[in-house]
């Protein structure tokens, strides 16, 4: 079937440094339609209260991406022979103006949802996520499973700002976006600004499991729970590039020692098999903190790895509806 | 007279890299009250349409002004003993409200302004010249001499916004802040986006003197003009780093292949002697994308060298006053 | 209560970025006086055998700092409300003189003490930490619980020189500042100079956990050992930077593969819980070779992480005493 | 009649961090037919005898020419409006076998030919100009007017290899692509390995500029004697980045202290205007040992100023025609 | 019995920064003869399909290795004293000439394996294994354990090259240098080409060993199997830097998120004490991206680990026919 | 002649990243005895008062080094054919013991003027250059040609330390090394401690060319005034790399903005030709500040023009005495 889908450039035929940039090398187009997951930068970072530059994330997550292969070693999953998916380039954004960017963004979402695609988006700081769930949950709330050193459920900034990298689950919960009992923050840690600060999210219902819990549990006992929170409903899924530890992940904003390892992540995110998911990002990369691409690395990565775990539903949707 | 005023820390009692780090290693306080020159710092860089990262400029000027020491070698000017200079600290910003942010930096400098001190700050992008001309000519315009490698009198980006690091100078002249008879920009190169980009600015009587007219003429005879077009009234001067070469001032947002050298800018600079120098920004320095500090070094430089001029300045008024 | 001590200026009014830079965003002051516990910088490497650049650790470490928050995540500990904290600068130091060096320090560290602050110190290469003890030890030895690659015994280099980063714990031994049968020594590694490296230090009592042991024990049991080895008695806590792995602190002057991750390491620190601690530093971090800033944050953050159990201490002796 | 012809993004409405990262921001297209000048790359460093990075040249100079604007501000030519102008991608190279790279290189090469496009590459190593010369030189030799640090015509290395970086010029010379009395080179300069290095390229005829006799006569003169050596004849442009100081493109394989500042480089390929060329290319831009970009930046500021002359001598010869 | 053996420049008498740099500070002889460990590096990279670099490895990693002490911590063994170990430099190769290269590392091991020295080389890319298996198991084939990333086992690249740094156990094995029934590949992760990648490797009866299954396993169990698989028989161990995590080893070609830490690496080379070891590498550190030095001190590290275990054996057989 | 004396590796034949690293790639030897002229390091940076790092210097300007070859293009000098030149390693010192270090620098040093070889050496900090000439002018003062940002003539640093990298000349004129009529200083720049911190030097008869006045007068003729300075006695040469540019020269411990480019020092350097040179040294080199190894690429620069003016009139004399 793979021959009627986008297929990535050939590394044994053409080099990974030769070429445009595309994510995974596949081919850019100009539309969502015909996909079954697009994958979209959204190069803004206008939420970010202290060490901007995720607005340059997507450029350098397409350099590091064209490391990723075919098929994923371990699951065996073959994304681009079972879905179709390809790169639709980078939202429209504002880098001057936080109220239109938000706006752009929302637009450009709902494009690629209104032609039925799933959005595999990268940031951007961790605001983008807000208009992103705008369009992806417009119809109805979504569950969230959520990884990220930092709750982000904080709610004004520099007097009465409402809208941050600190503040979208807030919002959307706000919004109705997100069903705040279906929601699972994993990888929490790093000093806060108050006592209480988490106390808003859990009175809703959110779930944090911190660092230390996860530590104690590991992934598979910590993934059982959040799949059993996001349970078999839309789910949206947030991979804040902080939840890896600052020695694998230095290029972001708000750094905090002590995260997961890249194994650890990759873990998690295979053990996302049988969420559904209706969309998923990963932020927060900021290549001008970057070492090495390191970071840029990290985060094409786990968009690898949550490529394959949508691919695979949208496989076995597929099978199921051609059976 | 020198034991009346402020004194930076000995060098060779306490070495460049321990203490607190302040501007030229002067005191900081908490008011611009009886300072006769007041260093202050403008972390924000809300106007950036490309990299951002000029809002970490103040600290790492700081960190590189270490090494500027008490007395100009060609000028023999003293000016920790001619003049009151201290460093005033930050002024308030807000990173992500591009409108309370020009607010809050024209309050911010009101206050300079109003204690009688002659601000002389490190930015930031160039948009936070805005409302520092907003303070310093809320009375009556003022005249600009401008090194740059742009002019900045661009009109609307993204849509219809008025506010950029690429407008400041349009603004400040429809706002009646500059005259545009009195300003002449210096350095100005690099591609452009439309033919008749520099048109406004040229119709309004702004001087623009290119880089290939600085090739040519020199720096004696470019400034021998630009004193001349400033003539004796209150002026003021700013320095973007991105008039300096790129491979001398890396950590900029918008850099040019094909600027000045640091001796050519220092050169320009001491012969802004006689200007009545009213005000002074060095802006665009931006850490993120700095090398070595190198960046920060030439800006804390250019400021050292503003420094001495203004300070002349005031020296000279007082001895005028007292004789 | 926390109305009367110093409090950091707060990031959700003052970005991190702005304003001048110190411990944790805390008040600069200039005496120790009425505070529970001085945070204090110690610029000074004259006892590196290498790889000097330590002197630069303590404003690094400030800049880092800023993204401490106010509230510990884990024990709830709110440093600041409950002991009085502020940053009281460098102490004087010489870089050009190893015996004048030392001197100063111990002057420097006097002061602190005589003051009734706890001090806690940032380096600085690992000999600052001698003169550290000459005045914390001054009337009675202390216990040492000592996080490390290296166990800092030698005895002599280049001849007939005592005093290196090598060599203090030797010569604080040596000097009855240190009980040797109160020492815990955490995480040695790496190839060494002689078999017979650590007989002395085992000899007079030292208890050396190589990593490997740590490895196979896990920090919980190891450090019910280490309070257990420092009992009830005054303690002094050194955590030297290169304990962690040079792919989280590669900022150092003698980097040894097979570290702790910074989540062990805050795990160790937190379970020094109930230790009676004089005294603790966080040293050897080296800016020249450190990478965007990675060093210098895992170095505030445990900072952070030891400012929490100390001022856990203060709080909870202040209650009983007014209890 | 700007319209017709494919325009690059208008950074006013699409940030320069945003979007697929093509040559000058303009359209990728497929093939060469239709367009006046080919911008394309050459990701290959197969005959780089030290150090090798220069195959990923094309996509960091691609990253840094969103830089660029759409008019030169000193010419006023608008590039895009008098010629069409496109990215056709990087030719098919093969990075482990020398011979099959030489191939592939003209293969690609002669199909840009073919079309009727004039080629604008970015290497790549210096030995592409070989097989570039080979599709452009098919028909009749043409001139050279070379600007580097090195000659480039040595005979041999590592036994009997014909085929390195160094020897381009002499084996193009031997295959009757160049007219050995129409090459000028212009820059050379750096220690050599034999006294009679370059006799063999002056027995020919070829006129080797040396970097001291640029310093003395000035780019004007120099370029005088270049434009007349090349006479009214087809002629290709070969810009080396190392013929520019290492301290403005330190990301080179060979760097040269001593060089050209930017800012000749770019006054020399101005006075290219008159010049008949068939094909340029800059080489030996090799990101891996390049600082924030400035090399890659410079070397995409010559591509544009390259890329001026040829629209311009483009425009000129549609204007002849169609009046 | 170490008077007659070469020793190491000690560290107390010559810091580590002074001197020529050479492995381990041994000194630096032109021939294997009377050596029991040769210690050599292979600075070519010829092989690489994707980012070159590797030849510069054995230059950092001599530097680097100058942080290597004369005494294993943890098996207390001491190589020096009871092996003779020097540095015999770098073998002769081409760096554009691929078939020549593969030649030249051939005939300078053979070299050495006549000399009757064990070699513990540092490449270079994973290509230089085929040419000193070619040496080692001239007479016989030879075991394997491999510690790597990648399998390394892939067939032809870029039309039908057989040579690139994926391919050399699969070439090896054909050659029949190879038992590949004693093979095992520990490991082994990141996305591939094809899901029969593997398969060629496993038919011939390579054990792969999976990051995965190592997770679960651990580092005791796993090298107990790669210890069987070997038996007794003469095996060659070759560790690819990019086993090792790209947080702990960015400096190489091919990194894959998920590797190693460096302290399981070194605790699987510690149980290699038992097997046969004929010959060993460190292979793909790529200095021009490495970061600090990062992976070139792994690579050091690896190197000092393999050297402990080597001379052990040769100690032991020394000591056995003395008996 | 060239056949009886050392030469250079080819890097025709053996790749510059090949080998162990020597200067200019030349022979390592074990003493001076045969050699006209020493190639030798001084790792030291004791007398630092700011940013350490210069005693890695020479380590960096070795493998900088392997970037000259065997024919100076614009003298035509052939150093290794007309003169006896090693690298004979590094000198012993202590990098934790002021006065142990000048001692054993001394010591070092005497032995090769001793062998009757011309010392080349490199720092180092500029306090090296003090016990050196209390080697070379054990005799009979000689004179000076110094080229530096900074004269080095204080006096007292930290109290009362007569020892640092900012006294050395003004010890050797008190000591009698150096003949302060014959002292000519070249470049000075930069913001100094007190109005009459040159006054000493002045006094004493040393001429101080500052940088405002080499910009006007140019190269040749100051250089024409330096050699008049200096006669034709003995003369020492001394090159203080922060000289030079910082963005040319960014590693370095006291850098100051305006210095010269690469070309004027190396043109500089060219017109020293006829002086008497006893000696001569490059120092400040500090590579944990450096940028890609460019400024140790210009210190291997311009000890490569320093090696070629002195092997010139070895080879002068040489051919005078065989006559």
């Amino acid at each position: 079937m793979s021959g009627t889908f986008f297929q990535p450039v050939d590394a044994a035929e053409v080099p990974r440094f030769a070429g445009h940039s595309t994510f995974m090398r596949l081919p850019a187009v100009h539309t969502a339609a015909g996909l079954d997951i697009a994958l979209v930068g959204i190069p803004w970072d206008g939420g970010t209260t202290n060490r901007a530059g995720a607005r340059h994330g997507p450029r350098e997550v397409r350099n590091q991406s064209s490391l990723m292969r075919r098929v994923h070693h371990v699951s065996g999953t073959e994304p681009f022979s079972i879905a179709n998916v390809a790169d639709v380039g980078d939202l429209s954004i504002n880098p001057i103006d936080l109220i239109d960017g938000l706006s752009r963004i929302e637009t450009g979402m709902d494009q690629i949802v209104a032609a039925g695609a799933i959005p595999l988006s990268v940031g951007g700081d961790h605001l983008t996520t807000l208009p992103v769930l705008r369009a992806v949950a417009r119809h109805r709330p979504v569950g969230l499973i959520h990884f990220d050193a930092h709750s982000d459920t904080n709610d004004r900034y520099f007097g009465d700002n409402p809208y941050t990298h600190g503040t979208p689950f807030r919002r959307a919960i706000e919004e109705g976006l997100l069903d705040p009992k279906r929601i699972v923050q994993i990888g929490i840690r790093g000093s806060i600004y108050d006592p209480g600060e988490h106390d808003w999210a859990k009175q809703q219902g959110v779930r944090i499991i911190y660092m230390e819990e996860f530590v104690t549990r590991g992934a598979e006992d910590v993934m059982r729970e959040a799949r059993s929170i996001a349970g078999d409903l839309p789910t949206y899924v947030t991979f804040d590039i902080d939840s890896i530890d600052p020695s694998m992940a230095p290029g972001t904003g708000t750094p905090e020692a002590g995260g997961f390892t890249t194994r650890e992540a990759q873990q998690m995110i295979r053990l996302l098999a049988g969420v559904q998911i209706v969309g998923a990002d990963v932020v927060e990369v900021s290549p001008p903190f970057d070492l090495a691409g390191m970071t840029a690395l990290a985060g094409a990565t786990m968009m690898f790895e949550l490529l394959c775990v949508i691919a695979k539903q949208v496989g076995d949707r597929r099978y199921a509806a051609s059976a």
